[in-house]
C-alpha cells in the first residue's frame, strides 16, 4: 500500500496536508474475468497489477483489457478522455512477488479445480503482506474448503463476479466461518467503491445466491419444457418480455411488496396459498407467511412504507415506460 | 365484425377495390387491466369498446385512458399526433348487448372467482356471434373450470397478461381441451398484430408458465431470507444489478445457451450436477439432461447454431452496455 501526501486549502484559506491511501489492486489469473476485474478497478481509479502463470496469457491481456475500454466509450460509459488514463493503471508483473509487493487487496481468479485453488491461495498468503484480503472469483468452492489449511485463512473470502464482470455490478461476499470481520467489512467499503452493488452472505451455501436463484428458475423451466406445456422459446419470453423487465431495475422481494396495496405481509396472504398449490417445493416447501411476518415485512416496509406503496408503483411503471423506450430505440 | 371496402390503384395503373375488416374488440371490466388492454388495442389501430357492470366505472374508465396514452406520450411510445386518433378509438357502452355487436374479439377482465367468471362469461357467450373468442384475462382459472358448462365453451380461452399489462408484452394464451384449434390460432394473430409476446401453452397447467417461474424463483428467496442467509435487500441485488439485467432482453434457456462454448447441451454437462445439488427441485427433480438432448438442443441451436454462440455473446454484451447506458442516464 503506498502512501501519497496531498495539501489542500480549507474553507479558512488554510494550506494543509493530507493524507492519501493509494490502493493497489492485484488480479491473479489474466483470463476472461481477470481483465474484467482489471477494468473494474482502473475504472475506479485504483492501480492494477496483473499476473499469470502463463506468460502467453500476460502478453495478451493488455490489448484484451483495451478493447473493453474502447467498448465502453462507444456506450458512453467511460468518457474518451478517461480511457487513457484508465489503461494506463493496468500493469502486469511477471513474478508472483512482483505483482503482491504493497497490494492493498488481491483477487484470485485461477481455474475452478480445489486443488488448484488452495496451491495458488496458499502461495498468495505466504508472499502478500497480512491483513490484505485474498478475494475468489470462483463461483462454485467455498472459502472454508480452499482455506482450511492455509495460515492467513482469516483474510480468505469468496468474492464473486457475475459475468461478464464489468458489464454486471452484482458481486457476491461470502467469508467462511473462519473469515476475520474486519477483513470482510474491508471488502465491502471497496466493492462498494468500485460501485459494486454487494450481495453479503452470513453463511456459506452452495452457489451462493446469485446461482442458486437462477438454479430455481431453471429447474422449472427445464420441467415445464420436458412435460411439453410450452417451448423453450416461449419460455423466454415469459421472461425476456415479462418478469425479466420489471426485475431488470427491481428485485422480486421488491415486486412482490408493490403487487398488494398493504405490502409482502398482504400478497403472501393473497397470493400464498395459489404459489403453495404449485407444488414448486416439493415436501420441504417454506413457510411464506412465517418468513413475511417475521422477517420480510419490517425490511420491505423501511423501503416503501405502506403508504408510500401507491406512489412506488408510479415510479415502477415510470421506469418501465423509460425500459420500453429504451428496448424501442435500441432494437433489443 | 364490420367490412369496409377501400379501393386501391395497383402498380399497373388499375383500380380495385379491397374488403377490410375492421376488428372490433371489446373490453369487459373498466378496471385496471381493462384499461390497459383499451391501451393495447386501441394503439394497434382497433376499434376499443368498454363495458362494465358498474356504470361509476364506466363512467371514470376514458379519463384513466387518457392518463395512460398521455404517459405513453412522455416518453415516446406514442406520438403527440397519434395521441387523439387513439383516445377517439375507445368507446364505452352501458349494456353489455350494444357492447358485444359486431365484435370480433372479447377480452373479459371480471373478477378473479369461479362463480363470478362462470356468469360473465355465459351472458358474453349468449349473445356475442358465434366464432366470435371469449378470452379471459384471469390469472388463476383455468378456462376448462369456468367455461365447462358454457355451449360455446370451444371459444373460450384464457388470455392473460402481465402488470400493467401497457406495459409489459408477454401475454399467455391457454386453451383448455376444448378449445377451437382455430379459435386459439386467431388470438395468437391478433394478440401478434397488437405487439404482444405471445406464450402458447399446450395444456393448462396451474399458474401457467409467468407466475410458476416467478413462484419458483420466490421460494428458494424465501427459503434463503427464512434461513438468513442474506437480506431481502442483497437478494433483490442479486436480480436487479445481476441476473434480472441479462433477462430484461433474453430469456433463461438462450441465456444458458449462450454460457457454453458448445451450447445448451454442453451447458448441462457442464453445470447440471452443481444445480443438482443444491437441491433445489427436491425428490421430483428434474433430469436436465434429458430434457437438453432430447428438446432444448435442436430448438436452441437453430436460434443460435453453436459457431454463432461466440457472435451472438458479443450481441449480447453490447445489450448490456446498452442496458447499463440507459440505467446511468435515467438514474434506475
Amino acid at each position: 500500500m503506498a502512501i501519497k501526501w496531498h495539501f489542500s486549502i480549507n474553507l479558512e484559506g488554510k494550506i494543509y496536508f493530507k493524507e492519501t491511501v493509494m490502493e493497489k489492486t492485484v488480479v491473479i489469473g489474466c483470463g476472461l474475468i481477470g481483465q474484467s476485474w482489471a477494468v473494474i478497478f482502473a475504472q475506479s481509479g485504483l492501480d492494477v497489477v496483473m499476473y499469470d502463470s502463463s506468460s502467453e496469457a500476460i502478453e495478451k491481456v493488455i490489448v484484451s483489457i483495451e478493447k473493453k475500454i474502447s467498448d465502453l466509450v462507444e456506450f458512453d460509459l467511460i468518457s474518451r478522455e478517461d480511457a487513457p488514463k484508465i489503461l494506463e493503471r493496468v500493469k502486469v508483473e511477471r513474478r508472483l512477488e512482483d505483482a503482491l509487493k504493497d497490494a492493498s487487496y488481491i483477487q484470485e481468479c485461477g481455474p475452478e479445480q480445489l486443488d488448484l485453488k488452495q496451491k495458488i491461495t496458499q502461495s498468495i498468503d505466504s508472499i502478500a503482506d497480512r491483513g490484505v484480503p485474498i478475494g475468489s472469483s470462483t463461483s462454485g468452492i467455498s472459502a472454508s474448503k480452499y482455506s482450511v489449511n492455509i495460515s492467513g485463512r482469516d483474510r480468505c473470502l469468496v468474492v464473486h463476479p457475475i459475468n461478464p464482470p464489468h458489464l454486471i455490478p452484482a458481486v457476491e461476499i461470502v467469508p467462511s466461518a473462519w473469515t476475520d470481520e474486519a477483513i470482510v467489512k474491508k471488502v465491502v467499503k471497496l466493492m462498494e467503491k468500485c460501485n459494486r452493488e454487494t450481495i453479503l452472505l452470513s453463511k456459506e451455501i452452495d452457489g451462493f445466491i446469485v446461482n442458486r436463484l437462477q438454479g430455481a428458475l431453471l429447474e422449472e423451466a427445464f420441467r415445464l419444457i420436458g412435460s411439453r406445456v410450452v417451448s423453450a422459446g416461449d419460455l423466454d419470453k415469459a421472461i425476456s418480455h415479462g418478469l425479466g423487465m420489471r426485475w431488470s431495475f427491481m428485485g422480486p422481494m421488491k415486486t412482490i411488496h408493490l403487487n398488494a396495496p398493504g405490502g409482502v405481509s398482504q400478497y403472501v396472504e393473497r397470493y400464498g396459498e395459489m404459489y403453495r398449490k404449485f407444488g414448486i417445493g416439493g415436501y420441504e416447501s417454506v413457510n411464506w407467511k412465517d418468513v413475511a411476518e417475521e422477517m420480510l415485512n419490517d425490511e420491505l416496509c423501511e423501503q416503501v412504507p405502506i403508504k408510500g406503496i401507491s406512489e412506488a408503483q408510479n415510479q415502477r411503471d415510470r421506469k418501465l415506460m423509460a425500459l420500453l423506450r429504451h428496448k424501442k430505440s435500441n432494437g433489443v
